[in-house]
């Protein structure tokens, strides 16, 4: 198996898949969801962890050569590059990265779920970057279920957006952070209430460049087979599958299978 | 143990655990909220059936006389009326016969999540009732988060809540049952939305009023011990026992434990 595997707790981490097949065509890809489990970011840095263990030795048991956590959440607990010899990725580090890489940017604003806010790891991996960063965080629990209910071009949103952005705003930041997979759905609406001169980082787009200089620096080996996706989710209902297919436009998956973790 | 048990997918449910204390102050309680997994309103019948089953098994390895699901959607799959000679509650029957009490109701609007909408329990117990009521459904997966945020007196609530009511209301329903344990904290919203002529279905005192019944009539034991209130949770969140000791006032529980099921 030479495919490279990618964990969310739900199904917004396809965000991330899209943007890994987009990037990287001729590879493959296994992908779990967690739906059974699903929101992590109201729950515990503990059973977090436990979740994350459970779902990585899943994806490790397939053969995977590489390991993605899509989810904020999880990565927000995340404590290591490497699980048993494979390399494996967060969105925090890489996240922070990018929005410090313009070395013009000095205020930073995380949008993300409770429990990444409060797991403090945006704002140390960006004090890393750059010590003299102001760094501001805003939960923004209503969001998730927003987008899942389709009403992503709502004015409802919009206010909902506002009120978050709000207070933050004052500050006005160079840059924010969509710490959620499924914020980037959002990025127009925050773009619009932000303004043009506020660097979005979305977290898709920064794992697919991740990965593709993985890859071409040997990092990750390449794949030798032909291209396949394949998907697991721990809970079946036909919601994920219908909310699945609409991000994961084209949907060719050549497989969507239960898995069965507790 | 001579404590009744309930439980409910995370800690909406301290709203019947609330109401069931009011009504029966002599009487001991065991409350399970399952927050590593919740909410319950997203996912499949199997997974709920399956959650349903191991919540109940903790409760009755207490020794528990008698078991009340406050959760909706577990409610939505329950197939029986005991447990292993355990007599076992589910909110939806008692929902649905309060709702037509009345003999005048001829319309009920359901509110719930997408899982209890889905299963069509509360449609096919309010038939039973009356074959010829006019039922309408309507999911609002936007509710729970909205009374966890804390935003239950909130403009933009009203217009959301206005939206979920709009179809349906043309339909000018004559009872609406609030059919989530989150709801209750949104019944004045309700009101002043649908208006003073419409019954409003509270399952909390729907429940008080099933077990207030079902202790004077022997079919559960009275208490013979001073009465106590235990909460275990799956998870421990902080988050939760903030939200928790603000829907349980006063907050007077005697123990609040971690639950491992899993």
């Amino acid at each position: 198996m030479d495919a490279i595997g990618i964990f969310d707790s739900g199904i917004g981490g396809l965000t991330v898949l899209r943007a890994l097949r987009r990037a990287m065509p001729d590879e493959s890809f296994c992908y779990l969801g967690d739906t059974a489990r699903l929101p992590y970011g109201t729950k515990s840095p503990e059973t977090i962890y436990r979740y994350l263990k459970q779902n990585v030795s899943f994806l490790q048991a397939l053969g995977v050569k590489a390991l993605v956590v899509a989810c904020n959440s999880a990565s927000s607990v995340l404590d290591r590059h490497d699980w048993e010899g494979i390399p494996i990725y967060g969105v925090i580090e890489p996240g922070a990265a990018a929005a410090t890489a313009d070395g013009e940017v000095k205020r930073v604003l995380v949008l993300g779920t409770a429990a990444t806010v409060r797991s403090g790891a945006y704002p140390a991996a960006l004090k890393k970057q750059n010590p003299d960063l102001v760094v501001r965080q805003q939960a923004c629990p209503l969001l998730v279920p927003l987008v899942e209910e389709g009403w992503q071009d709502d004015p409802i949103t919009e206010q909902i957006l506002r009120r978050y952005l709000e207070a933050p705003l004052t500050e006005n930041p160079d840059a924010v952070i969509l710490g959620c997979t499924h914020y980037p759905v959002l990025k127009q609406v925050v773009a619009r209430i932000c303004g043009p001169d506020v660097r979005l980082i979305d977290s898709a787009e920064v794992m697919a460049e991740l990965l593709v200089g993985a890859l071409a620096e040997g990092r990750i080996p390449k794949a030798v087979n032909p291209a396949t996706t394949k998907i697991w989710t721990t809970d079946s209902s036909e919601d994920f599958r219908r909310v699945g297919a609409r991000i994961l436009e084209p949907f060719d998956v050549n497989t969507w299978l239960p898995a069965d973790i507790r």
